[in-house]
This record gives structure tokens, sequence and C-alpha cells, in this order.
């Protein structure tokens, strides 16, 4: 006696995407939902997706790489995947139990079979919002305390300069460098973002790049004793204006380069120079070399988040139909503080 | 009663330069030698050059930066100066006296007064080429070993390439390199240094960039393993295609960048979005640095000398009025190894 069918909403790629990311590039579709009982002998889980994050590298997923890259491209016709908020439906796989919370890599969809279950984190604090394992308590929250805590070794009154500031990594590292005694200082797009940065997340001043005619001035004036710290997010113009206002010796954490992943060339950046007569570091890391230490990292930002030692802005748009447009506020901006969507609020 | 006039030729900077340096930025004249003695109470030097080196370097110092750079800049109608071999005339410091060779910063003329004698190095092998301590005994040498040992901390195995490889550092590099077990592979412009590289020095390989109409092909050609250190003395081009050939892991010296020196805008390196997916780690470093581990240096360098471990190929010119012409040798690559003059041959 066949089950009774269920159907699963998802995103998929429509084709491999060049330059801007538009909503035409992927499409939602109802297809049938995988069987939600584990196979016998499977030692799978099967999911139900709460919430999905919208994360600036999964642009880079959705082009064409000849040569392998650090992560698969997507496939067109095949549903999105990224970092999601789960709970388990059915397991196949000691570790797990139906009712489980769990965060890891998903599919942009209601229901997804995760075959390699090793690869999911517990949830360990469900009392505070789930959403929050898509942002500071996931994959954005981790990749700013390896990045920042473990790349440049950040000491006490150093001055650190954070660019993209308010989404969902530079939130964090604004805020983990006050809890360090840094001076810090963001940038970001829109007043209402750097607004957020010094009344909300304690920044230390805060500016909207875009009304800053010359931005390596605008640095100087910001930074009179120079740049200790550079945690880059988003490359490109931004990078050749920082590189002649970092101090002798600095460090610039590469974590990303968001204003680069929707142009056909990226912008040539031009200081490079710099890095010889300052001594510079510059040093990209990924957040997946650190996995180990998620569930300690967890407790820590668990505790301040509890004792009110660091604030979370996110930006949560309902249901899957809204996730293309989400995912594309990453780029234009719009997106104030960590984007995500819910796709089930239970 | 006056002592007899002693005239002294020297090499000053004409005016600030921009754009291709060229012989008319320089000016070759005579003047009245300081005193050969030093004054009365004086804790100086008065030396005679022998040799002056031709450095890369120095064309930054002939531009006139708004903001102090890591070294002053040259002074229009002043003196070049640069490191050089020299024999003290007369000393009004303990720790030096008439006839002790010594190298370290001095001018482009015949007679140098050296307030600061501290800053100074003794030479302890005079029975090498005293030429030598402009090169692979002097800063070059030093730049090249610290720049390779300390900044990427090499290992048996790994895959280096080095650009501008037949130059005063390259050269050195690469042969540490090959003491260290490592696959080394050197570019050059011109087919006589490529032969250098292969047949003198000992590179597993070496290549023409010029003749490269796709140089970051040429480099997936030569590394199918992907390059584990990059170092680099050319910047602009060259590295752009090295950043998507690095390894995983992967670390860039940042030593110099030559093809960059005479142009009035920096080219723009567009490919730095590979430092965050391959986790690459660029890094400048000063020479100025290591000085303090100079001595040790000289004693293992000077053994590999003897022990004809490591070659070294100068490109030598005679008297200072040739000087200019030598200077700027370097920037169109017409030098054949590390280019110095030979001011006085005693």
């Amino acid at each position: 006696m066949a089950a009774a069918t269920v159907s699963n909403k998802r995103v998929i790629l429509k084709r491999y995407v060049t330059g801007l990311l538009s909503e035409d590039d992927m499409e939602v579709v109802t297809v049938e939902a995988p069987p939600l009982d584990v196979p016998t002998g499977s030692k799978g889980v099967v999911v139900k997706n709460l919430y999905v994050s919208c994360d600036p590298y999964m642009r880079n997923r959705m082009t064409h790489h000849e040569l392998p890259s650090y992560i698969p491209d997507f496939v067109p016709g095949e549903v999105l995947e990224n970092f999601g908020v789960m709970k388990v439906i059915s397991s196949g796989h000691l570790d797990f139990k139906a009712g489980d919370l769990v965060w890891g890599m998903t599919g942009w969809e209601e229901y997804t079979v995760i075959n390699n279950p090793e690869s999911l984190f517990k949830i360990n604090h469900p009392e505070l919002p789930l959403s929050y394992y898509t942002g500071i308590l996931g994959m954005p929250g981790l990749t700013a305390y390896a990045g920042f805590f473990d790349v440049p070794k950040p000491k006490k009154g150093e001055y650190v300069f954070i660019s993209g500031a308010s989404g969902a990594v530079g939130q964090v590292v604004g805020q983990l460098a006050k809890i360090t005694g840094c001076y810090v200082i963001g940038s970001a797009g829109y007043d209402e973002k750097v607004n957020l940065l010094k009344s909300k997340f304690g920044f230390d001043d805060a500016f909207n790049y875009k009304k800053e005619q010359d931005l390596e001035a605008a640095l100087r004036r910001y930074f009179p004793e120079g740049i200790d710290i550079y945690y880059e997010n988003v490359g490109g113009k931004m990078l050749d204006a920082v590189l002649p206002n970092m101090s002798l010796g600095g460090r610039i954490v590469a974590c990303g380069m968001i204003s680069q992943y929707n142009l056909e060339q990226p912008e040539g950046v031009r200081n490079l120079y710099y890095i010889v007569t300052k001594r510079l570091r510059m040093e990209g890391f990924h957040v997946f070399d650190y996995y180990d230490r998620y569930y300690r990292f967890e407790e820590e930002m668990a505790g301040y988040l509890k004792e009110e030692k660091v604030s979370y802005v996110e930006d949560v748009v309902e249901g899957l139909d809204t996730a293309p447009a989400a995912l594309i506020r990453l780029f234009t901006g719009r997106s104030v503080g960590k984007q995500l969507v819910a796709v089930a609020r239970e």
C-alpha cells in the first residue's frame, strides 16, 4: 500500500549565473517529497528544514568553474543547498533520533534526506532562538570567531576596521573586538546599518562608504594611527583604500569579497605594494578548518548572548517562495543583519 | 695650513622621478671631498667606497611620498645612497679603525662621512670577493635567506616558484630552496637568464615569461600540483597569473614588485579572491628586521660559497659615471645577475 504523497517545495538553480544574480536564475518548484521514513539499512536521516541561511559564498557556487573550487558548483536543475536549522523526522543513525534539533548543510526545500549526518551539529541551546544557528551560533558566528581570534591574533588596544560590518559575520567580529578591548570602526552601505553599528553593536564609530568621495582619505581620518587589523568582507575598491592606511605589520583577514562576486571580471587592486613596504600579512581562511572547535565556540557564544554581552540582528523572510529575493538582497546591500529564510516555524 | 683638497665624484638625484626612470633624472657631479680625517670628538668614520649596489627599492625612494614611507625619500640635489662595500679611512669610533672593511649604507660617491657607524657590518670573509657583500653576503642575500626560511617556513618536497629569479635575491632563494629539498622553477625575461637558472643555479626548470602568451596556463603546465610557495619579486600580471595556481594553504612571500615601480599607476590585480578560496597567506617582510641575525647568516652563506654549494653571478660596471645606466638596467631587465658598480678597486 503506497503512503500518501507529501509535497516538497524547493528552490532550484535554473542556470549557471553570469554577472548580477537575478531571481530568474532560480526557480521555486514543488516536487514529491522523499519518503519521510529512512529506508531500512540506511544510516542517513530525513529532516524537516526550519530555517535556511542566505550566505554570500553561495553566489560563487552558482558560477561554473572549469577547475574544481573549494566547494562543488551547484548544478542547474538541482536544489540549492546551504546551512540550515532542521528537525530530524526519522533516523537510521545511532547518534540521531526523531525530534532532534540540528544544524548543518541541507537543501533549500521543505524536506531533505541527509546521507552523511556525521556532518550535522547538535543544537545544545534550544532555549535561544533556533534561527540563531544559521548565524551567530552557526557557520557565520564561527567564521567571525575563528577569523578574528585565530588568524590575526588581536591584542587589547589595537585598531580594527571591519567592512560589511553589519552583516552576519561583521556584526559578530565587531563585538568580539570590543570584548577584546580593541578600538573598532565598521563600514556599511546604508545609514540604517551605520546607526545599528554604533547604537546596537557598540562599535566606536561607523560610516557609510557610499557617502565618502575618497575612501582612502576617509579611512585616514577615521584611523589617524593606522589600522592594525582589517577584517575584509568586501574586497575591490575598499581593499585598495585600506592598504595605504594599514599600520606597519598590520594583518588583513580575508574572509570574503562580496563586492566582487557579481562582476564578470573582478576589480583590479592597485595598492598591493604596501604589503611589502608595510610588512603586511593578508591571509585567507576557511571556517571548515575550525569545526572541531564548534561546541566550545557554541558554549562561549551562547554565554555572551545570555549575558547580553553580544547583540544580534536578523533579517528573516517567510517561506521558500521569497528565498531567491532574500539571497539577492545580500548583494544589493538591502539585508539588515543576518539574512535568512524561515521555511517552517515548528 | 689647509689640507690639499680631494675631489669627490658623486651621483645626485636631479629631480623626483615620475614614470620610467631615465639617466636624466640623475647627474654625476664632482665636488670637494669631506675632510678625510674625522674631526676631533666625532664618533663617525670616513670611508672610501669600493662597491655600491644597485637595488630595485631605490626607485621607490626617487618618488616623492606625501606620507612617510618605510625609508626616507631621496632629496633632489643630494647624493644617492644605498648599500656598499667600504674601507674605513679614519675613525672616531672605538669599534672601527683605518683599514677596516665594512658594508652598509653609504653614498653613491667616492668618499662618505658616516656619522652612525653602528649601522655598519664588519666583513669577516675578505678572502671571498668583496663585491659579494653588496649581494649574496649582504642585504640581498639576507633578504633571500630570511624571506625564504622565516616567512613561508618551507618544507622538503614543496613546490616553489620564483619570479625575477636570476636577480640578486632570486638566484639565492632558488639555491636555498634546492638545498632545502624543494622543487624549484624560476621565471626571467631573457633566455640568457633562463639558461643561467637551469645550468648554473640548479633550478629544476625555468621559463621566459615574455614568451608565454598565457602566463596562467604556463604556470598550470609547470606546476600541475600547484605552487606551495611563491617568492614574489615582480608583482602585477605575474601575481595575477600565480594566484589561481597556488595550492590550498600556499604562502606568497612579498619581497618586491619590480614590474610596478616605474608605472604612474600600478596594475590592478584581479585574482585576489583566491586568497580566500585557497586559504593563502601573502606576507611582506623587511630585511631590516633580520639584521640581528646577520653574522650567523654570513657564516652559513660563506660556507656554502666555499663548499661550492651555491653559485653566484654578478653584473659589475666600472666607475660612478656608469652608475645611473646600471641602475636603469635593473628595470629594463638587462642586468644579468646582481647589478653593482665598482667605484674603486682597492
